[in-house]
């Protein structure tokens, strides 16, 4: 993953706790999807796209997903200290592409990407996705 | 999903709970990662590989994850009565490809993947995929 | 529990998934509050609350809760058949306190006890408990 | 609550995830019990209660609960910064309770408590308390 803004790249980092995992002894793979979700909100936030921005300013009610990929390379398990560093690679008019690479120290263990919109109900409550800020794409660094 | 093998797929029902939204209310994405694990564990059972055929009979610890991927078209709500249909469409000498359709009525909601091993510890505690039984993947109308 | 208005007391049933157990190969803690939620939303759907009529006939954002408690008398484990049979056993001015008995077959293997209100963000966006509808309590057998 | 071993007390910090949050806008109850969990599980690896030391040289398979509580008095929401303070404040032959408060800033949101054993399998595979080493006890300021 090159990181073309990695001043814009904040690391989301954690440990694995023993409800992430299931009686395999390892995490349950569906955590991985909360964490990249995490992970993708820190770096809407460092975009400055804070909750009651997003809601108040551009009237959206999140940054809802349209394809999620993940590839579990190596388990994680009970105590593991885990890095995500996460980016977005790419952005067109109305969906943006984050990647995420989970790694434990230098191994990576997961590479991941999620296709996201900025939603808003329409007049008949049916969710719709609008056209980015280009604010947003500017501090995403894929303008 | 042509349905090669219909009296092996049972199919997955439930009803989205409160819990099982976010604040935008609707689906909180990983919650559909879950269901697709549900209905994979339904899926595995059908076949006859019961937990304990997965563990005494095969020293396995389960059905890790390679891969997981899913596009969402619609978003489900508190309430929802939602259906999983979900086949095995392809198998290899160490892995598997489950297909997911989440169906809210005549609707599809949501399509996903997953790509499976048989896995098991060697000798280090690594984990391992395993030559898939035979019999796994005759269930599974794959063989 | 006696059950002073059983048909009031829809019985909430479900299997115990992979996903909800952890290491020690037994359901991991805190499922079994998420569980008594869902049992907690099917008593309130029953008595006539559904969430638009919470919402828009009372402006109300759900039942939040007061006090949460349970005791573990034995475990339950991956492919369990579950049953929660709950019922409200009290109701104040602005509270009530629902009971939940989750059992595998005859066997009870845990108890818990919710305090909730119907709570609504006053003026200043803080949560307050409504006074409850008398017609919720009526439903509920508790008036 | 009086420390009266605060040495032995880590603080548990996290912030509050989007997915810790439900369509009321306020943290999902369940989670506080995770969040309790994850915070006991700290307590306990620092009294030196590694997960390996817990398999391998007590064959336990964990601290499983006998009974949780929690009163709830403020709503968190989605960004906020809390604090979890975790204190063992009672020790049997057989089991422990565990006090955590779950502040924000100076305001106490939560106040739990959990009582736990240090579980084995038995020769039939049931579940049973051992009694509590003495080291664990006294590490936990409690003997």
């Amino acid at each position: 993953m090159s990181k073309k803004n990695p001043a814009a790249t904040p690391t989301y980092e954690f440990v694995v706790e023993w409800g992430d995992c299931d009686p395999a002894d390892i995490v349950y793979y569906p955590n991985y999807y909360r964490w990249f979700d995490n992970a993708s909100h820190r770096l809407i936030v460092a975009a400055g796209y804070f909750l009651d921005v997003v809601r108040d300013e551009h009237l959206a009610l999140g940054f809802p997903l349209v394809n999620a990929e993940a590839s579990f390379s190596a388990p994680a398990r009970v105590g593991d200290h885990l890095q995500i560093h996460s980016q977005v690679i790419a952005a067109g008019r109305k969906s943006f592409t984050i990647e995420h690479e989970v790694m434990r120290a230098e191994t990576v263990l997961v590479v991941g990407r999620e296709i996201r919109i900025m939603g808003k109900r329409n007049a008949n409550g049916i969710l719709e996705a609008m056209i980015l800020p280009e604010k947003l794409k500017q501090a995403f660094g894929v303008e």
